[in-house]
């Protein structure tokens, strides 16, 4: 810590699945840096570390104010992303086109995945002697980074559900029957236990069954729940995680659809399987309703597929302002002389809400998932009010809605 | 025209598929009717004409105007809607229920089904001989009225199409692929066609391919169509109404692989077919991109469902007041003495832009369907700037975004 702060130019990249507000963070790198004479040229890696390899580059130190802004407001990565995973061979490339550039500042926005490429690139640095700070600025819609009480993107894409399942509650109160709205999430259930904002009148809102991945998902139970609410209400909206799968399965049953249907299933360099952008277990959980209630019942599914990670109309204020800390500290950590680290949001307190901003060590985050805390989680079908109260500071004002009608639904 | 202004009371019905506006309309009937003397109670039927017949309704007339303007603001029908189609016995039970309540006015708001309902309750009432004014208020995210520049729920939909279109065209960028999105439109294209308004910098931006039911689809052609602009652009983005079918054939490809999956259609009273709620389209077509271009190939569908016709967070300014103004007006219309009519809005100018609203036969808009004309419809897979003009107005201003990088995608 506070060694001595070493000029050379600085490299920034974007990477994973974009987000709202990750612009932000970009922009707040940039305008950080560009106060300090340390720092020559602000380059903007293309897609990733496959731009630093591939030698695409663009210089940013030098763009007005008012674009910068601009840029900030526009969702999803600006600089491109990537999907790729370096590896030793890759890392390397890496390193020959830093020492060409001069490069000695890194800033990785991104994930827990790529908070491990900033590790290993790191390490691969101080191996070889090259003086470079590695620095992560966290990103991710699915909330899921260690020691972070939330990361910037979420709290916009919570912001979409929110208003997705308050806007199909209404819908579903004037045409009724039963709705299941499948929501990302592939390990953590974070996104889809925000659908629990739509609630806000009454035991009637919806949704009234939540199901996230950190607990089994019963096929059989999952019937029972809906006939239940069906029975009492008229009409029933579910959320339900892509990544929900069997009592002792890992492979999410979306991925078991897609392993049916197309005889293989798809992943990315992260092994990540790819569950969004179809509607199998969406259909599939229709047809459980109609065997078990009869094909006679009107039920519907959903699939929010990929507007839900960077919707331009839920963008949460809170959020933007974070992401652009988040890039401010990353900037700040490295100018005062630290080596490496991520960036944390802690929040200091509710009321009025407050965040602090810590630096922690690459490998507290890097490649490691949190997953919602089973506090929040009511049996295997709900999502308590203590959630509420944790994420409604974040997601900003929702819409107002007033019901002509009492109990009636 | 201008007949006697008889003494009584007034029902107010909404029908069909919700939008994010039709309470505008509800509250602007409300608001003119309790104006003037003659009308005793506003009673609201729940569910549309089913309300009706069950005999439940509740009143409308001394909300205060404060909670009506929340009420208004609020997406999807209070009241409750239905898609039930009235036959000779069921309006014979309306007509009990009517002359029971001292029912004289009717106000129902809906598509092109609801404006038959309205048209054959009138003729009812005019066989028996009993005074009944009836009045159609239009409302369909379709846009498909006869008789009318566009309908209100029409605007808020586009706009979060246009929104929808906007961030996933940026997230294609980010991380490029054959992104398609299939949007809602059994048999008009103009919420397929609202996608257009994404395109708002450069020659790059998407959609790239938009399909509308208008014109016949061919899978072989559309393959091509896709090949030829991810070979120049490296991604390529596509709008497809889910009402999309093969040259010759009435059905809808959806509507072909619904029956397949499930070995029958299931349809509505209006013989619609229930096409939303399923991914089955978007599958076909990433698995026909994928047979042609290869199975490495990164290519992905969302199917928007039904967050587009009422999504609460992208209400259309424009919308929300002429919706509110095409319910005051067939109050308006009904006190100045006329018998029956459907409020149409009309474009006087573009610039400023401009409508007024007339009242035209009921049989002129009742079970017709307009579909997209073909000026705005570019050889079989695009829509033309001049869709572009007319929509513009209607849907509010649109986030301004901004690109770091010139010619690169």
């Amino acid at each position: 810590m506070n060694q001595q702060i070493i000029s050379g130019n600085a490299v920034i990249g974007q990477s994973g699945g974009p987000t709202a507000v990750i612009n932000q963070s970009l922009v707040g790198v940039i305008e950080q840096l560009r106060t300090h004479p340390q720092i020559g040229k602000i380059l903007g890696c293309l897609h990733g570390v496959r731009g630093i390899i591939d030698d695409q580059f663009i210089e940013l130190q030098d763009i007005p104010q008012q674009r910068l802004e601009r840029i900030a407001q526009t969702p999803s990565a600006s600089l491109g992303s990537t999907r790729d995973k370096p590896n030793a061979e890759y890392c390397q490339k890496i390193f020959d086109h830093f020492a060409k550039h001069d490069v000695r500042y890194f800033f990785y926005i991104g994930g827990n995945d790529s908070s491990d490429t900033c590790r290993i690139v790191n390490e691969l640095g101080q191996k070889s002697g090259y003086e470079l700070r590695c620095f992560h600025v966290p990103k991710t819609i699915d909330n899921d980074l260690m020691h972070n009480d939330h990361t910037p993107g979420y709290p916009s894409a919570a912001n979409f559900v929110a208003q997705a399942f308050m806007s199909d509650d209404l819908d579903n109160r004037a045409l009724p029957g039963i709705k299941i709205n499948v929501v990302m999430g592939r390990h953590a259930g974070f996104l889809t236990a925000a659908s629990v904002l739509a609630r806000h009148n009454d035991e009637s809102d919806g949704p009234h069954l939540i199901y996230v991945p950190e607990v089994a998902f019963n096929v059989d139970k999952f019937k029972l729940d809906v006939e239940r609410i069906y029975a009492k209400l008229g009409r029933c909206l579910i959320a339900v995680s892509e990544g929900i799968h069997r009592e002792g399965h890992h492979k999410p049953i979306a991925a078991e659809l897609a392993e049916t249907a197309r005889g293989s299933v798809e992943t990315d360099a992260h092994n990540n399987i790819a569950l969004s952008g179809t509607g199998a277990l969406g259909d599939y959980l229709c047809q459980a309703i109609r065997d078990h209630m009869g094909a006679d019942t009107r039920v519907r599914a959903d699939t929010f597929g990929y507007m839900q990670r960077c919707f331009i109309g839920s963008i949460s204020p809170v959020d933007a302002q974070e992401a652009r800390m988040a890039g401010r500290k990353a900037a700040d950590a490295a100018l005062s002389g630290n080596l490496d680290g991520s960036i944390a949001i802690q929040r200091v307190s509710d009321s009025p809400y407050n965040v602090e901003y810590q630096l922690i060590e690459l490998s507290t985050v890097a490649g490691k998932t949190r997953t919602l805390d089973r506090k929040y989680i009511v049996d295997d079908n709900n999502i308590t009010d203590g959630f509420k109260q944790y994420l409604a500071p974040l997601v900003g004002n929702l819409p107002v809605v007033e019901s002509l009608r009492g109990g009636i639904v």
